[in-house]
């Protein structure tokens, strides 16, 4: 018999989020857990990473599981690089991030702790995946997600991920029942309106918080919006060879050099 | 005659940043010039937007120049999203991040702040460019950049990009007569082993400064890392769709349906 997988579990939700809460119980069926995730929500932070303050990380106990946990002052992306260089004595064979508590399909994979999390384990050579439910609450119920994420989960432990490959995995708002499948699918091409809401503080002067409205530009159905929106657990590979490799050719032929 | 192309810049090291303003006094030379940019240095920030404080943006004059200039209290990613929907009055012909104080070579590219900036110029639907040279001094030199960044500027006005796809330069620290040309490359493979500096705060508590080692992983000739160790500007297409396309068919031989 082999040995149960090690697995990192992080978030940008922060330690105490339900979404994450979720995910250890999964992965504690499933191997040696080791929890590194931030000590306070995180999203939007895309891949930030603390270059110029201190970092602090401490184990703490959360729940009554038998995962081992840490928690930390810094990013997604710095748990990553915490776990990896200070917490964990051996690579973990599985790092998984999530759930998140929003979207990371389309253009929100950009912006996304999550994903950040996800992809730093990948620059490690660890398989790595990506878990969001289209659900921004706090309670929200991430029930119908549990077979698809040992599902989902199983199968990278069992086939492997390419080197400088990660998952990226979207759940509708759905019950379980009402979910129709897991779709292989592209990132649609999307973005965000920005409506900025103007205030004025206190004392007279103008501030902003930022809010928008999210906007599918991609008529495909091979997307992970249109899964999302047909009742499909979205599944794309994501990459982080950021080289648009195809367009080499067309700047060549700018001949900067004459 | 046409009009002067109204030209956006940005950065991450902040508005008051020599290599901004080495910039900025290029950009004046092309087209109008709006500046919004970071009130303070916003390195490692990658894509982070914020979602959870306030923003504050104001006018102001930091040299006689003709460019109007705003300050922002947000990220590189906020600035251009505030830029769009509340300071510019069309949208610009051309957005340009820089010139950064360091690298955003290879996989420096995932947690540049300034690369994430011509990244949201990008999503946008802006031909942007984002600058940088491999010297991290806050007084480096940059004037080896000047007619390289005036050449690669003229011609992305004048073929403009696809959607989709946005140029990371850099330049290597270099004299003028030192630099052999420029070369269109492919993002190297590429890591950072960090070795955290594991220290002791007055009470007693652990606590860790980042910091690492960078290591190419990547023996080929055609890579940004192999272009600035052998002298040359190293230009690459860089696209956001994460999409790993290749990898979609093999990930429907898993049949997680089944």
């Amino acid at each position: 018999m082999t040995e149960k997988p090690l697995i990192l579990v992080t978030n940008d939700d922060g330690i105490n989020a339900l979404g994450i809460r979720f995910l250890i119980a999964i992965m504690n069926t499933i191997g040696d857990v080791v929890v590194v995730a931030p000590d306070s929500p995180q999203s939007g932070m895309g891949h930030a990473i603390t270059l110029d303050s201190t970092l602090y990380v401490e184990q703490v106990f959360v729940d009554d599981g038998p995962q081992t946990e840490y928690s930390c002052s810094g990013t997604p992306a710095d748990c990553i690089k915490l776990a990896i260089r200070e917490k964990l004595t051996r690579k973990p064979d599985l790092c998984v991030s999530g759930i998140n508590h929003g979207s990371n399909s389309s253009i929100n994979v950009i912006y996304s702790g999550t994903m950040s999390a996800a992809i730093e384990a990948g620059i490690e050579g660890i398989p790595a995946i990506g878990f969001s439910l289209l659900d921004y609450s706090w309670n929200a119920d991430f029930e119908a997600t549990k077979q698809f994420i040992k599902t989902i989960t199983e199968n990278v432990l069992k086939h492997g991920l390419p080197n400088g490959i990660v998952l990226n995995v979207n759940f509708p708002k759905l019950t379980k029942e009402n979910i129709k499948g897991i779709k292989i699918c592209r990132q649609a091409k999307a973005n965000w309106v920005e409506e900025f809401d103007k205030r004025k503080n206190p004392q007279g002067k103008d501030y902003y918080w930022l809010s928008g409205k999210f906007v599918n530009l991609d008529g495909g159905e091979d997307t992970d919006e249109w899964a999302l929106e047909n009742g499909y657990v979205s599944v794309v590979p994501v990459q982080f060879d950021l080289t648009a490799h195809h367009y080499i050719q067309d700047l060549n032929t700018w001949k900067l050099n004459d």
